[in-house]
């Protein structure tokens, strides 16, 4: 990974490609990669869909490679839903195929010259960029289809969906799976807007006649990474709850924790979230035909997270959704239909949105009285409204904070104009904290507090009290921001957390395969050294520490079942940054 | 003016009225009271459309006296347009009638309880709050005739369309006219939706047992005010231009300026501005029966630049159109029919919205073509949506920057949320740096630069060279900030600038209607006490420097017929606030 793709899209007779050395970006990968491009090139007060931004996209330091579980792609901007920085990561097959082809990132930039959208062609030979308005205003699946025939199915690809196209700022990048299906996306962010900004519909990657990355110390890579496999599996979360439930395993813990957001965050516990959990969800693929309840969106994960859902009768639906697209649209909405929940999960993929943000908004349109709570059928017509960017589809596209500012609602539940997770911040006050004072805008993979306020992993912070709030998101954001930049999942988190040989053995693994002494102290300063450039860059983009907040009402509005409010200080948000 | 009037709008058993004294508010008025009372009493942090947000409503220090041209009210909160603190004034008969009887602010504060809409009406006895969902999204014309034989026509009006109970972020609050027409709007920065977060249609106000205010020093004021009305007579802008020709006078001088924003900001000079001048509009109404070209929207005004504009039949189609208006759905919008123009002035007055915001957010949707550049019935339909709140209504509704944001376009010429008026800041950059920097978002009111660029008022400055536009703007914000405090029209400021007799008086007048004896100095002071307070409402709000800039393709992009970009630099603005 020593070269770096750039795109000029404004060049004279269509995007033109240029190949240039890594350079000053050496050593960098997956967020550590887009957000040093990001915060040298892209002025902060830019507008997000002009000329001025870039879009980069970056496998992760280890992806292409035998270690396990490092198949994220990154992608960042800065971001037309938050006005911030950002990196959106993604599993998938591009990370490793990009990775293989030594692209260390892929670089859109310039402005944009008329109407035309892009289709781009990277192999191991040569970078080709094609007009391609036949597939314009595709969505995803549909795009895929179309592509097989040229391509074949081994490819990658990085498209675009309907939203992405019209610059939606809920819009995101789909990448393919292993199965050929754009079910991993860059979602949060609105990073798909400025892929469309830039024209381009979609990047095939060809990585067929290409080897794995080969580490520097291959024995010891090797075993360093199978010390590393044999702490994930045996993890009770990587090694038995993902695998065995996915993400979903959540529902019913935060349930019952009562931190499970209901009705647009306005009750902390669901009636029917037994519908719509982990255990069900898994039980029901077992039993119908085609489905599949444990499956990797990359070969070579030891984790197994994902799945695939399909219908009564064996027919393909979508992917095994995730633990915050089932609540987005199910116990968000109050909608408790597994079925349902996949449908509309398809539809998010199908014409690229963000499942949270694109749930999250539906709930606030629920409240403002679009469609009642509860209507699936509704909901369904919705995310259509925004496939085809009807007036109401262009308000829900916008996101949830841009529904709520047109229906004239206080309650939205953003920070930073971005959509909050599964969480909510009054009952887990640790993830509160990482919404309030990440530089992404409301996220939880951002400083995932969750783990150590509910599940008790690395420690055991009390979710319901302040006191240590601040500490925790603090040390999980820097963590997180190093992951990122490595390419491996961050649900190897629960693993390395508590257990250090885990932690030690993924150290090694990066050591052996660059040839480096890197210790735990060298990841903590990769991790600062990152969200200082984001910082950075957000507060030249106009964020100070007043944004660094939740919306009032979370401090006003008490939530049941345990009847707290958000009451961590501004002064304990302060400090988060304090290194 | 020794009391305020507070209504709780969470009172149990509906709106509760309170009298109390005015005490440490003692001394403001109008904009002085407005951002004293928001600074003192919202937190900067809240929602402007929740609960926490107040309405403050306060005529200006020499409303209700017989001071000339005095009767303008400002009205104040956090906005919902910009989330900065904001002031919005208008003419018309409220102020005058509030301040006879004896009221220096009516407060709106609380949280709404339930759905219902409630009329307040003050008179000389009571307070009396009335449930009133009988009036429910009527418009505004509509809701004055159903108050007309409950009330008569004696009374002042101070209500809201259907814009503000929508809670839009363009929306008005309307002021009736001495003809008891709802033709006067504090127009800018959504402060309808604020009234109509508290659930309140409309304040009648019945000033008819009430005397005018009385002087501390009757003789001296009378002497004062008759040279303040002399030096209005004499100087040639209040004096000639604006009554014979209203503030459309300026269609032709910024248009042969090249400053006249065309097409949504894209060139500077509109080739059919002739149709739309001030001149053609004055000859129409003196030829059309029943048109009115010299008419004051209070009595008591010596500068008389209102008017009435009816159609060929001599019905009346709405009050004389002012030159912001006229520009932003006229040649903003490629439309160059003043008939046409008249009519989307009273669809915005009657829906109750800002005519500039309406205007160019038309433009935003004509460039992203939602409708052609030039089509006048497109133009008219987009505004019914607004007032019936269609989806593609609730977009507009939402201002300039929420239209581009849903469709994906940079081009918004906005600052903090607020649309700009009809000066295009690359060619008139003194009226640039005041949209960059003052408190409110663009506003051309808040430092009205052109009058030294353009009009040469108040000395020379070449509205083409960067050289002395922040100090302009800066001494321009200053006095202002004073003069919306004492309810004068800031059209005096043209006299007031070239006439240090003027200005004199002015000061007399004042003087003597207090008692007082304060020095141009000190209405510098206050001025900056104003500021002041508002820069630090914002500060707290999440303003900082990097907010008070254009966007930035007003640098990059040059304005037709002078090829100009917006060169003001970072440092320049930001020492517009060095004092």
């Amino acid at each position: 990974m020593d070269k770096i793709l750039r795109i000029d899209v404004g060049a004279q007779g269509g995007p033109k490609a240029t190949v240039e050395p890594v350079g000053d970006y050496a050593g960098m990968g997956g967020r550590g990669m887009t957000t040093m491009v990001v915060y040298k090139e892209v002025p902060a007060d830019c507008h997000p869909l002009g000329p001025e931004n870039k879009l980069v996209i970056s496998p992760g330091l280890m992806s292409g490679s035998a270690a396990s579980s490092s198949g994220r792609i990154s992608v960042g901007c800065k971001s037309p839903l938050t006005g911030t920085i950002k990196e959106s990561n993604a599993g998938g097959t591009a990370a490793q195929a990009l990775g293989r082809l030594g692209y260390a990132a892929v670089i859109l930039e310039g402005e944009r010259q008329g109407d035309d959208m892009y289709k781009i062609v990277i192999d191991d030979k040569d970078v080709k960029i094609e007009k391609a308005n036949d597939l314009k205003m595709l969505p995803n699946y549909d795009l895929i289809e179309k592509l097989k025939p040229v391509h074949g199915e081994k490819v990658s690809v990085i498209s675009i969906g309907t939203a992405g196209e019209m610059r939606f700022s809920n819009s995101s990048i789909a990448v393919t799976d292993p199965e050929f299906r754009p079910t991993r996306h860059c979602g949060r962010g609105g990073v798909g807007a400025v892929m469309g900004s830039k024209g381009i519909k979609c990047i095939v990657v060809d990585a067929s006649n290409t080897k794995m990355r080969q580490p520097v110390r291959p024995d010891e890579f090797k075993e360093a990474n199978r010390k590393f496999v044999e702490g994930l599996k045996q993890h009770a979360v990587t090694g038995q709850g993902l695998p065995t439930y996915g993400t979903n395993v959540l529902t019913n813990v935060l349930n019952e924790a009562g931190g499970y957001p209901t009705y647009n965050f306005r009750e902390g516990r669901y009636k029917h979230a037994q519908n719509l959990s982990g255990e069900l969800q898994a039980e029901t693929m077992k039993n119908r035909p085609g489905g599949v309840a444990t499956h990797g969106c990359h070969r070579g994960c030891a984790i197994q997270c994902s799945g695939t859902w399909t219908d009564k009768d064996g027919n393909y639906m979508t992917k095994q959704p995730e633990y915050e697209t089932v609540w987005s649209h199910g116990g968000n909405c109050g909608i408790d239909d597994l079925d349902v929940v996949a449908k509309l999960d398809f539809l998010d993929d199908n014409y690229g949105l963000d499942t949270i943000e694109m749930g999250v908004t539906i709930g606030v349109a629920m409240q403002a009285g679009v469609i009642e709570f509860g209507d699936a059928e509704g909901a369904v017509n919705l995310v259509h409204e925004v496939g085809k960017g009807t007036p109401l589809g262009r308000i829900l596209g916008a996101g949830a904070a841009t529904t709520a500012r047109c229906y004239g609602l206080e309650h939205a539940p953003v920070v930073k104009g971005q959509a909050m997770p599964a969480y909510d911040p009054r009952a887990v006050k640790g993830i509160g904290v990482t919404y309030a004072t990440t530089t992404q805008g409301a996220d939880h993979t951002a400083g995932y507090a969750v783990a150590t306020n509910i599940l008790k992993v690395g420690g055991d912070v009390d979710p319901l009290k302040s006191e240590g709030q601040a500490e925790l998101s603090r040390n999980l954001q820097v963590a997180t921001a190093a992951l990122d930049a490595t390419g491996y999942c961050l649900f190897i988190a629960f693993a390395i957390l508590d257990q250090p040989e885990t932690f030690g053995a993924m150290v090694d693994s990066i050591n052996h395969m660059y040839g480096l002494e890197m210790t735990g102290d060298d990841v903590v300063a990769l991790g600062q050294k990152i969200l200082k450039m984001e910082r950075e860059f957000n507060k030249k983009a106009g964020f100070g520490p007043e944004h660094d907040r939740l919306p009032r009402y979370f401090s006003r509005e008490p939530l049941a079942p345990h009847n707290v409010v958000f009451d961590v200080s501004a002064e304990e948000l302060d400090s988060v940054y304090n290194f």
